[in-house]
C-alpha cells in the first residue's frame, strides 16, 4: 500500500464516514431538541434503527471488500501467509491491512446484530468500534520500524487521531447519546481521513517534488499542519451542525404538525424509550 | 517456568476462566432481560450467590496449589529466599510466579468474604481482582531485562492484555453489573489465555523448529498475530453470548412460568435489590 | 517570540484569565449557595449569560489580535508560508504561535455561539477550550528539538500545566458546573501565566545575569520553583474564593430581599433550569 | 535526609496515617450500614466533623513542624536559598522536602476550612490532598538524576505508590464517600509508609551489610518485595476493616438503642444530609 492511492483510498472512506456521522448525529440531535414542534415526523425511532442497520451493512460490505482487495489484488498474498520455499513471511503489509479491515468488519457485524435484533446490549456496538480503532492504531504503532524521521512523524500524528478516536468511542460506551462525544468522534474521523491524504502528499507527492524526509523544519511544519487539519475538521463539523440545525427548524416551522395525532401508539412508546437510552 | 508447559498451564487456566465468565455473565444478563417470562426460576439471587462462592473457592484453591507447586516442585526454592552459602537470591523466577498466585489467592479470599457474608462492601472483590491483574503485569514488566527482542515483544503483547484487564476490572468498581465491561473482561481473559499458549509455541516450539528471535519480520507477524487472537476471543465471546441468550429464551418460552406465585417473598426482595446494585 | 516580552505577554493574559475565572466562578457559586437569602438579585441567569458572551467576545478579540500581531509585526511572515527563493519554511515559530491563537479564537467563537444562541449543546464550549489547550501543549511538545537542557526542562514544566488544564476542561464536558474543577482550572491557568513569566526570567533575564542552562542544580531548583508557583496559585484562588464568598454573604444579609416578589416568572424558570445544567 | 532515619521518619508518619484512615473509614462505614440498629449513637454527623477537624489540625501541625525541621535542623539552609559567596543553591534537598511538607500543610489548611466552616465546597479537601501527593511524586521524579540503578529503582517503586494515591484521591473528588476508594487510599498510604522503611533498609542498612546497588537480581527481588508490601498492606486494611465491623455490630447488639428518641431534630437532619453527600 506504499503509494499515493493506497493512502488516498482509506482517507476518502474516513472523510465520507466523518461527514456522514456529523450529518446523522446533528440531524438526530436537532429532532430531539425540537420535539415540541413535532419533529418525530422527521426521525422516528424505527427510521433511526433502519438507518443504523444500513450504515452497519455498508461498513461491513466495504471492509470485506477491503480485505479481499488486500488479499487478491495484483501483488496480494492470496491467503498464503508463509512462503516455505524462501522461508519468510509473505506480504506482511497486506496481511496487516487486511487485519485492520477485519476488525472494522467485526464492528460492522456487531452493530448489525445490535440494531437488527434485540438480543445484544446496545453498548456493544461502541465497544467493537473502539476496539477496531484501537487495533488500527496498534498495528500502525509497530509498523514504523526503520523508516525515515518524517515518515515516522506523519504516522505518529495519525496515531494521535486514531487513538483519540478509540478513546472517545470507548467513552461512548458509558455516555451513549452524548452529542459532544459524537461530534468529537466525527471531527476526529474527518481529521483521520484528511490526514491520510496529507500523508499521501508528503510521502508520495503526485507533483514529483520530493520532501526532504530528514529535515527538522519539515517536521515542525507537519506538526503545525496537523493542527490545521484539526481546526478544519472542527470547522466542518461545526458548520454542518449549524446548517442542519437551521434546516430542521425552518422546515418544522413551515409545516405545522397536523398529522401528529395519526402516529401509532407503538411508535410513541419507542420514542420515549429513546430518551432513556 | 521457562518451558512450553510452564506457559501452557496458566494459559489453560485463563482460557477456562474466560469461557466460564462469558457463560456466567451471558446467562445472568439473559435472565435479567427476560424477567417478564419468569426467568428468575433459572437464576435466583440466592443461586447467583452460591455460584460466586463456588467460583471464589475454586480460584482460591487453584492459586494456593499454584503457589505450592512453584515452591515445592522439582527445582523450587522450598520457601528458602536467600542462599547464604553462595550469596545470591534463590530461584527468583519461582518466587515471582508464587507472588502472582498470592495476589490471585487474595482476590479469591476477598471475593469469598464478599459473597459469603454481608460484612464487606461488594465492590471490594473487583478491586482485589484489579490489583491481582495489575500485580501480574507489574511483575512481568520488570521480568524482561536482557532478553531477546522477540521474547521481550511477545511479553509486551501479553502486558497489553493484562493491564487492559486490570483497567477494565477497576472500571467495574464504579460500573458494577455493566454487561459490556463484563464481556470485555471475559474476552481479555480469553486473549491472555490463548496468548500464553502462543508464547509457549514461539519461545519453546514443540515441533523443534526454532524462531529467529532477532528477525524484525517475525516481530511484525507476532504483532498481527496478537490482533488475530483478540479477534478470535471477541468472536468466541460473541458467539457464546448469542447461543446462551437463544437457549434461555427458547427454554423460557417452552415452559410457561406457572410456579411464579410460589416464590417466597424474601427471594423477590433480594431480586429487586439485585437491580439496584 | 524568543524574548522576555514574548513570554511575559501571554503570561499576563493567562494571569488575568485565571483571576477572572476565579472571581466569576466563586461569585456564581456563592450566589447559588445563598439562594435562600435572595441571591438571584446579584446574578440572574440572564446576567450570567451576558457575562459569558462578553468573556467569549474578549477571548475572540484578543486571540485574533494575537494572530495578526504574529503575522504582521516587525519580523512576521506576513501570511507567506514558504520562501520559494531560498527553499525553506518562513518564520515557522510565528506560524506556530498564530496556530495556537487560532484555536483559542475557535474556542471563543464556539463559546459565543453556545451562549448567544440556543442552537448548540452547552458542553461544546468546554470541548473547544479543551482542544485549544491540548493544541497549545501539542505544539510546544514538538517545539523543543535541539535546545539546552534547562530550556527544555522549563518548557516541560509548562506542558504539565497546559495538559493538566486540557484534561480538567475535558472533564468539565461531563461534570459541568463542578466548582472543584472550575477552581482547579482557574489555579492551573494562573500557574501557566506565572510560569510564562518565570520562563522569561530564566531564559532572557532582564537583569543580565545569565543562568547556566546545563547545570543540574538549576534544573532541580526550577522543578521546585514550579511547585511554589502551583502553591502560590492555589493560595491565590483559595484567598479570592473566600473573600468573594464573605462579600456576597455580608451584602445579602445587609439588604433583605424585599423585591423578591417582583421577579418575573420567566426568570425564575430559567433559574431552576440552571440547577439542572 | 540521606540517612536511615530520614526515611524511617516519614515512613512512620504514613504508616500511622494509613492505619488511622483505615480505622476511621471502616468505623464510619460500619455505622452507616447498621443504622437500623441505632448506630448514629456511635458516630453522629457532628462527631464526624469534629474528628475531621482534629485530623486536619494534626496534619497541619506535623507538616509545619516538618518544614521547620528541614529548615533549621543541624545542616538546614535556615531559609537561605542561594549562597551568593559560592554561587550555588543551598541545600536543595532540604528545600525540596520542605516544599513537600508545604503542600501537605496546604492540604491540612484546606481540610480545616472545609470541615470547620460551611464556606467552601466539600470536594476541595480531596483536591488539595491529591495535589499534595502529586507534588510529592513530582519532586521525587526529578530527584533521581545520576544515582545508582537500585537507588533509582526503589524510588520508582515509591512513585508507583505515590502517584496511584494521588489518582485515587483525585477520583474521590467525584466519588466522595466511596468506601472502596477510601480503603484503597488507606492501603496505598500504608504501602508508602512501609516502603519508606524498606528504602531505608536497602540504601542505609543499619546492619552494615551493604547491598550491591548495580546487581540485576537485587532489582528483581526489590520489585517482588514491593508486591509483598502491597499484599501486606491489603491484608492489614482487610483485617482491620473486618475487626472494626464485628466490634461495632456486637456492641450495637448488646446495647439496644433506647435513647434514640432523644436525638435533637437538627442532628437528624444533618444525618440525612450526610447520606446525600
Amino acid at each position: 500500500m506504499g503509494s499515493f492511492k493506497g493512502h488516498a483510498l482509506p482517507g476518502s472512506f474516513f472523510l465520507i464516514g466523518g461527514l456522514w456521522w456529523t450529518g446523522k448525529y446533528s440531524f438526530w440531535h436537532a429532532t430531539r431538541r425540537n420535539k415540541s414542534l413535532g419533529s418525530t415526523r422527521l426521525a422516528s425511532r424505527a427510521s433511526q434503527r433502519r438507518l443504523e442497520v444500513i450504515e452497519s451493512s455498508l461498513m461491513l460490505f466495504f471492509s470485506v471488500v477491503g480485505m479481499l482487495a488486500e488479499q487478491f489484488a495484483a501483488n496480494g498474498p492470496q491467503l498464503q501467509l508463509y512462503d516455505t520455499s524462501e522461508n519468510h513471511w509473505k506480504d506482511l503489509m497486506n496481511w496487516q491491512h487486511a487485519t485492520m479491515y477485519l476488525f472494522f468488519s467485526l464492528a460492522g457485524v456487531t452493530s448489525l446484530v445490535v440494531h437488527a435484533t434485540d438480543a445484544v446490549p446496545l453498548a456493544l456496538d461502541r465497544l467493537a468500534m473502539a476496539l477496531a480503532f484501537f487495533n488500527e492504531g496498534f498495528l500502525f504503532l509497530y509498523h514504523l520500524h526503520g523508516r525515515n524521521m518524517l515518515d515516522v512523524h506523519v504516522h505518529y500524528m495519525l496515531l494521535y487521531a486514531v487513538f483519540s478516536q478509540a478513546l472517545v468511542v470507548f467513552l461512548e460506551v458509558f455516555h451513549r447519546g452524548n452529542i459532544t462525544l459524537e461530534l468529537l468522534r466525527s471531527a476526529l474521523c474527518l481529521l483521520q481521513g484528511s490526514w491520510f491524504w496529507q500523508i499521501g502528499y508528503v510521502l508520495y507527492p503526485p507533483s514529483g517534488a520530493e520532501w526532504d524526509l530528514a529535515d527538522h523544519n519539515n517536521m515542525m511544519f507537519i506538526t503545525m499542519c496537523f493542527c490545521w487539519h484539526l481546526a478544519a475538521s472542527m470547522l466542518t463539523v461545526g458548520g454542518l451542525y449549524c446548517a442542519i440545525n437551521c434546516a430542521v427548524r425552518s422546515r418544522l416551522k413551515r409545516t405545522p404538525p397536523v398529522e401528529m395525532g395519526l402516529l401509532k401508539l407503538r411508535d410513541r412508546e419507542l420514542e420515549s424509550d429513546d430518551e432513556t437510552l
